[in-house]
């Protein structure tokens, strides 16, 4: 094969992603907005949360620049003062901002469309959530791999030397999930402390219901789901995307150095663009029905765009050539991952077993279902986290077996086949984001239908469909993202490995197991700061809104508008202060391993930080997710209002930051690290040699 | 240096030991039991615990024999059918229920006594229970020493070979172990679940005052007490000790080997035996004043101990021979290391920035302060953590330059360093038992003092100045378990490494990563069976409570007794049922992995489970005491009842057993599969090698 082929095909089908994306956000813009009340209330949304990324965007902007400085160093050591890294990092840094202000001003855009449509019918207005989910969902696609195939052809062009691109574009990956990082903990403490803050003293003190107009929190709150949930998830899966292919292609460039097959790094690229197509087909077979509950609706599309890629993923391996049919086992396996994690993720969070015993335990109060929560998130990694490693497993015996077979080094073939598992997984990005982009939209639409008085008109039942398919449809796309996140990560490690050509990191050796139990200590103290975030911020929210009702009690007569913009001010500013440290935490920890204990225990503190962060990956994520529904069980079944429920409500308070903000920072912490490490590998290395003399 | 003597100068003490331990307990016997009343609650708490532990034990022993059986095959396939190292577990199994069964007896002999001495002057009952604590705390470490010593000087005669019997006489770790675990696990399970229904039913829903004898659940919480706590503690102390002890002689037979040197085996038993002396030197200068806190004057007791070992450590490293004094000054990283963790743990758990912050989050409810208590209890780890591997990374280092100097193989020295730093800090046991011991005794005599209607006699100052010291000392002696465990598992992962001989464990093989990464899973899966339990069993409890409240509304006038055996009856139930699935998780997970994935795997996972498991057993012991302390200081500030108290409960409730069922249980298990996957080792290899034909 044409070695510019691929980059011709992978080209082609992003600028086709981004136009179609393009059309269809042109078509929403087009549709009703509906009354007066409305469109002043979406513009409030629109302006919150436009003025919230703008001022965060600055921040991480600085942020960029004073790293770049940083990173260039490592350009003068190794391009000779070329920015080569640096610009990729820039690059990286400025599309992940963009992938979030897309799914920001996507969600602003659609959610009072699909308000309006619930006044129309009963499915439209899920379509049209759905159509803004798949705008975010191809666009976040498409622009990452025009991004990378992009800069691959372009320093290909300028070095001359294939093999050494890969590294050069990694910086791609770390500027990707850096801006992630800030975007999600900046996103999820704002819209956290919001909604706890709208909740706690709205929803249980005063008792005024969900997004009722005479909470002061009530903006903020639904500025909240944009910036954090959209902004914050777009940014995320942009980055998981991207590091994860950026490594898939330093790994096959270990594998085109003993093969000299030069479709080993375009692989992946192609498996990406399979991901479009899929994601196109897929997105086609949703249409909402009458009676049929969304998710399932959903669910089909999920599962045509499956079907798709189990055809297409054997059209991009057959390039290879003869005999490397088990990378396309390994990309089936992958498929088969995400299946099984989302089916597991479903039966801990849906109405089963785990959920029921749950519920019940608000019958005993808040502390045995707090309680329960806990033992219901600690049991839920272990089943796919098993299945991630089972996976893996088995892609890399396929492909030692094969590797011993047509004579290339056994391990490498392995590893291989690891990278095949792991692009399977991601290539089902886009129909995932399209799926949880549906989420905060139709929060959104919802929060419009009850502010704007239209409940009535609108029937509570569409309403709470709309809520409740998008509650399932974000714990799935973190359940996703959680797979994806160890995946790409242990397939970073591999990177790195490749990176620093070191072979061996012994568990016997002091410093790479003081690595390595560094690094399980990392996400913890992360998550600490995560949740102290928003507890501190929520507090401050929780007494601005009692003093407004306190000194004005005309708001709760509706009299007066409450003060909204001040609420916006209070989550703005915790988010802006707050964010700062973890990431601090996450960009300085890994260096100060590498430089200081070498690359040896620095590829150990990756694993470390891995398998600890997972584990709580999956606590937060699920746990959070379950004390949601269970609450939302005991409002369907009628008992809104008993102690059961006021129970169930302050475990959702609990929750919600382990679900919204901790947990989903936490995959990008994962990747962060590894990103980080893989660039600056080669400077760990020359640093310890210099060491020892 | 004569081969016996050490044995002598450790039998010698250890026996010492005992009697003291025993005319102690003689002394406390002879002690007045105050009125009939006393005599009565106190024979129902001495009755409930006694009935509970023999039926817990007959589980244990049932076990015992059924995994001798097992470990018998040990015997044939390595010693020739001799049952060496069944006989070694069955009896490391019936001494650590022995531990077990002396701190619950002390417990329950001395709690009245201490009641009656309140009722006398103001420092006699601090005295008293602090008198119960040595009992507790000479005689588990003196019978943990001459179990040992005596095992190993016998296996010694019987086999000729001294390089062989280390690994004969781990059967003893083992039995500890497992038999800790059950301990803790069922003592655990059973005094949560009767303190929560106790405590919500009691306090929260009836408003009747803690230990109030009206409350069914009343025999059943003070019995927890004695069987959770103080039978729990006893057994894993005991089993902490005894593992660390026969690893640090399975690593010194390794020096033996290299240097000829037999008092490398010596070493960790005279260490021990100094441990003893300390603590009966330290345990002379606890003298509780008037005005003064107890606490302070137990940290006296502390220091004289410290003291007393900086310089015995310096005796008992001198036979080594010249040169060897760095592994004086190892020892003494040890102590520092003790001090330091103790400090950290009281930063976070008294009144300083971290609790006062959880303090101010009750102002904005349950939600918020949940929340700002987990994030207190994942920062927790970090410090801690950093501390004990930087020591241990010194004292390797100390060691390596040590070996490299005097021609000895330079890992060697190194690991034998940070057995000596180990050792350091595991000879503190005795003082440390003896001050938790002083935990559950307070509560228990303050128990009696409420139900025996003397509170007005006794004055409610003496009953608080009981009850705060008791929390300290055990939220102190867990720091310090902590810490043991961290030490004394990697030391045992030193001791695999010796006995499966494979030097090499590398994460960048799959099958090693995977070993890893399940383990990191292990402890999230095991504690969430340990807080399944707890909810299930508390859930039950709250009901029989509620339920004869509701049927016999005249035990709230006091008019009719409560039935208290049906409250004991079911905790006593739940808690050896619900002990099982956790343990069996314990004893299969490892085996599985040593089977399938070969030992390599096998070492990986057990730093897995190391590196989650000590941040999950900080972030629960810590938090949970955390929230306690949080309640009893509004308790303290007279807001009690209010609605901050009110949230402060319930949070105290959710962290009761993480702090007192799932945290300390944490502990066992990480030595327990590192002493089942050495004792295993030598299997897990042959089986291995034997696949691989």
């Amino acid at each position: 094969m044409d070695a510019t082929l691929p980059g011709v095909i992978v080209g082609a089908l992003s600028i086709l992603g981004i136009l179609i994306a393009l059309l269809l956000r042109y078509k929403i813009s087009r549709m009703e907005s509906g009354t007066k009340r409305m469109i002043q209330i979406n513009k409030a949304i629109r302006v919150g949360s436009t003025a919230y990324l703008k001022r965060q965007y600055k921040v991480i902007l600085g942020v960029m620049v004073a790293l770049s400085i940083l990173i260039y160093s490592l350009d003068v050591m190794m391009n000779g003062g070329i920015p080569f890294i640096a610009c990729s990092f820039a690059l990286g840094t400025i599309c992940s901002l963009l992938a979030g202000y897309i799914a920001m001003d996507t969600a602003t855009l659609t959610n009072v469309k699909a308000a309006q449509a619930a006044r129309e019918s009963e499915t439209k207005p899920l379509k049209v959530a759905f159509s803004g989910g798949v705008v975010l969902g191809i666009s976040v696609v498409s622009m990452s791999l025009l991004g990378i195939t992009g800069l691959f052809y372009l320093y290909w062009l300028l070095t001359g030397d294939v093999y050494k691109v890969p590294l050069l574009i990694m910086g791609f990956g770390f500027g990707a999930s850096l801006a992630a990082l800030f975007a999600q903990l900046g996103g999820g403490i704002y819209t956290k402390a919001a909604d706890i803050g709208a909740d706690l003293v709205g929803k249980v003190e005063a008792g005024i219901p969900e997004d009722d107009p005479r909470n002061p929190a009530v903006i903020a709150d639904n500025v909240g789901d944009n910036v954090g949930d959209c902004a914050g998830r777009g940014a995320d899966l942009f980055e998981s995307l991207s590091a994860e292919m950026i490594g898939s292609i330093i790994i096959g460039s270990v594998v085109f150095l003993a093969t000299r097959n030069l479709y080993f790094l375009f692989f992946p690229l192609m498996a990406g663009a399979a991901g479009i197509a899929g994601t196109l087909i897929g997105a086609l077979f949703v249409r909402p029905r009458r009676g049929e509950a969304p998710v399932a609706s959903m669910r089909k599309g999920m599962v045509a765009t499956c079907i798709t890629l189990g055809v297409l993923f054997y059209l991009v391996t057959l390039p290879i050539g003869p005999g490397y049919v088990y990378l396309y086992v390994a990309s089936l396996l992958g498929l088969a991952v995400a299946l099984v994690v989302e089916a597991v993720i479903e039966y801990y969070t849906e109405e089963h077993k785990p959920l029921k015993e749950l519920v019940d335990s608000t019958k005993t109060g808040t502390a045995t279902e707090i309680l329960m929560g806990l033992a219901l998130g600690m049991e839920v990694p272990v089943t796919p986290v098993i299945t991630v490693l089972a996976a893996l497993g088995a892609a890399y015996m396929l492909g030692r077996s094969f590797g011993e077979a047509a004579g290339i080094d056994p391990h490498i073939a392995g590893i291989y086949g690891t990278v095949a598992a792991t692009i399977g997984v991601l290539s089902l990005t886009g129909i995932i984001l399209s799926m949880d982009g549906y989420g905060p939209i139709a929060d959104n639409a919802s929060g419009i239908i009850e502010m704007a008085d239209l409940e009535e008109e609108v029937g509570s039942d569409v309403k709470d469909v709309l809520d409740a398919a998008g509650n399932t449809t974000k714990s799935l796309a973190k359940g996703f993202a959680m797979a994806s996140a160890i995946m790409a990560s242990l397939l970073l490690f591999q990177a790195y490995v490749d990176v620093v050509k070191i072979k061996v990191y012994n568990l016997m050796e002091p410093r790479t197991l003081i690595g390595l139990i560094v690094g399980a200590a990392i996400p913890f103290l992360f998550s600490s700061q995560a949740l102290k975030a928003v507890g501190r911020t929520a507090s401050k929210m929780i007494e601005e809104v009692r003093r407004q009702f306190r000194e004005h009690p005309e708001i709760l007569d509706g009299k007066i508008e409450p003060d909204y913009a001040r609420c916006v001010e209070i989550s703005t500013k915790a988010a802006q202060r707050y964010m700062v440290p973890p990431t601090l935490v996450s960009l300085v920890v890994p260096l100060v391993v590498g430089f200081l204990l070498g690359p040896t225990a620095a590829g150990a503190f990756l694993i470390g930080v891995t398998a600890s962060g997972i584990m709580l990956a999956f606590l937060m994520n699920t746990g959070g997710a379950a004390w949601d529904n269970a609450k939302k069980y005991l409002e369907r079944i009628g008992l809104k209002g008993t102690d059961e429920h006021k129970a169930a409500v302050v475990c959702d308070t609990v929750g919600d930051p382990l679900k919204d903000t901790a947990g989903p920072s936490l995959h990008i912490l994962l990747k962060l690290v590894n990103n980080e490490s893989i660039i600056f590998g080669a400077a760990f290395l020359a640093y310890s040699l210099y060491l020892l003399g």
